[in-house]
């Protein structure tokens, strides 16, 4: 299989000053702004990887269905979603299993790597775990939490490493915060994406849009559409497609209109499309990857 | 030096139903609510520990440290709070040594481990990471993120586990979310306290606290103080003490009337409270350790 190589924005460098700008790139050159989210566990992989008990046959068989996953989606997705949890609950040998999944996925050319690992700490341990995605995981992007205020956001946006803030989650109980009214009429999620939007100003690449992005669950159609108004230059990370529950009239108002500013994730529907007894169960993969593409790929180009 | 041996509530077991009435217990037979950070970085370590460049000897020097630490405070303190993020930032030699330095803790009678890891996902996610605080790290409590709900706590709660949600940080940059003005006349802290407390009732011990905490900063003595009556039946993990710039008078209002309810934290102020080139550094953070327990201690023994 063939994947892009996109001149300045290629896997050798990962080094364009501004990700949002790597990221569009990367976007327009795969066709669709689509991400395939790496969520394995160990129960669900093909019979051929499915491993023995312990941590460490756990960490090494999901490691190589990511890579495999990774392999296959090459060429037709900008952009792979890492779930930092899946691999951590297997302690140390996960951990050592998620470091080569993302090397792995950084030598692919024209994928953009994010790191779905939702840290929120402040000073120092905010600057440690930035520390932990740019050198020892080498992530493009991470998730990070706003709760702690620009603190906990600032350390993981710059020289070429962007983050995607959490502002509306896509689970039911996040309305208990994020949804809760204030004195001055905005939700609690419509006051974090303004904290984002401002705080993202000063990352803006060539093409407009932010180094500091937000997670916008694609549960939350209403929402969306009036937290798109209020990020105007924030990429979206909208994960909740598929599985979940998201459709593709759920994504489309996280988009601006001229179909630009969001990147739609789907993980089971795509990690996990095949049976299990299947022995090249990469092609299922990758077939379910190609029509993630085009459904979203024709839902722009339609609205467009 | 020798360490308390709290019957039910040893090292062997740490298996008490409820983490707050164990936690409690420890704090009695300790003689004060004080804990102990381990945020070690290798720039900081006594000059007999400093490693030579690169992620492997780092790692394996604040693991060295922080299980020296750990030693040093056996018996005074009855419980230490360790920063995964010093360690994550190494990668996987950096929780390697994380994994050691938490086993290592376990390992202490009468001694409370908190693993102050910060988490914050959903769903199955939710589920990884309280996995592996519980079965990966065998932490006794985390620290775990609120803004996404109920989703994002009660997996952490339970089967002798504990957690402390994130309610109200020690940092300036959080008031631009926590302190927000709802339409109801809450601030958003109070808003997330109230979740807290009602998530919390179903997890009550005999001692009438629940094995969810909250994170509530020592910098916040004013806050802290309405974030008391709110929250009643919740223990308090307090940082921000000593380095950080909380007083004993800023930490008094975390506590109720009867000197319970609270566990002050610090870090910085004793676990580098050596001259960098004393070989005998254990000495001096054992000092420490027990200056803080009188500190607070005899602070707490003329308010009851």
């Amino acid at each position: 299989m063939t994947a892009p190589n996109i001149n300045s924005a290629n896997a050798t460098t990962h080094a364009p000053a501004n990700a949002a700008d790597r990221l569009l790139a990367r976007i327009e050159a795969a066709g669709a702004p689509v991400c395939v989210g790496l969520d394995p566990v160990a129960e669900k992989l093909p019979a051929v990887l499915r491993p023995a008990p312990g941590h460490a046959a756990a960490a090494n068989a999901i490691g190589e269905f990511s890579r495999g996953v990774i392999d296959a989606v090459a060429g037709i997705v900008p952009a792979v979603k890492i779930q930092a949890a899946c691999f951590e609950r297997h302690g140390p040998a996960g951990v050592t299993a998620l470091a080569s999944v993302l090397e792995h996925a950084r030598a692919v050319d024209g994928l953009e790597v994010i790191l779905d690992f939702k840290r929120g700490d402040i000073g120092i341990s905010a600057d440690h775990y930035a520390a932990s995605a740019r050198d020892a995981y080498c992530a493009d992007w991470t998730t990070v939490s706003a709760y702690l205020g620009a603190d906990s956001l600032t350390p993981f946006v710059g020289q070429g490493h962007g983050a995607f803030a959490l502002v509306r989650t896509s689970n039911p109980s996040g309305d208990a915060v994020q949804s809760l009214r204030l004195a001055d009429g905005r939700t609690v999620a419509e006051a974090v994406a303004d904290m984002v939007a401002s705080i993202g100003a000063a990352s803006v690449g060539t093409a407009g849009f932010s180094a500091l992005g937000a997670v916008v669950g694609a549960t939350k159609p209403t929402d969306a559409a009036a937290l798109r108004i209020r990020m105007p230059q924030q990429i979206f990370l909208v994960p909740g497609f598929g599985a979940q529950g998201g459709g593709v009239d759920d994504v489309l108002p996280c988009f601006r209109s001229d179909g630009r500013g969001a990147l739609v994730t789907a993980s089971r529907s795509v990690i996990y499309a095949f049976n299990a007894a299947d022995r090249a169960w990469h092609e299922a993969v990758r077939r379910a990857a190609e029509d993630l593409r085009t459904q979203i790929g024709s839902a722009l180009g339609v609205r467009a």
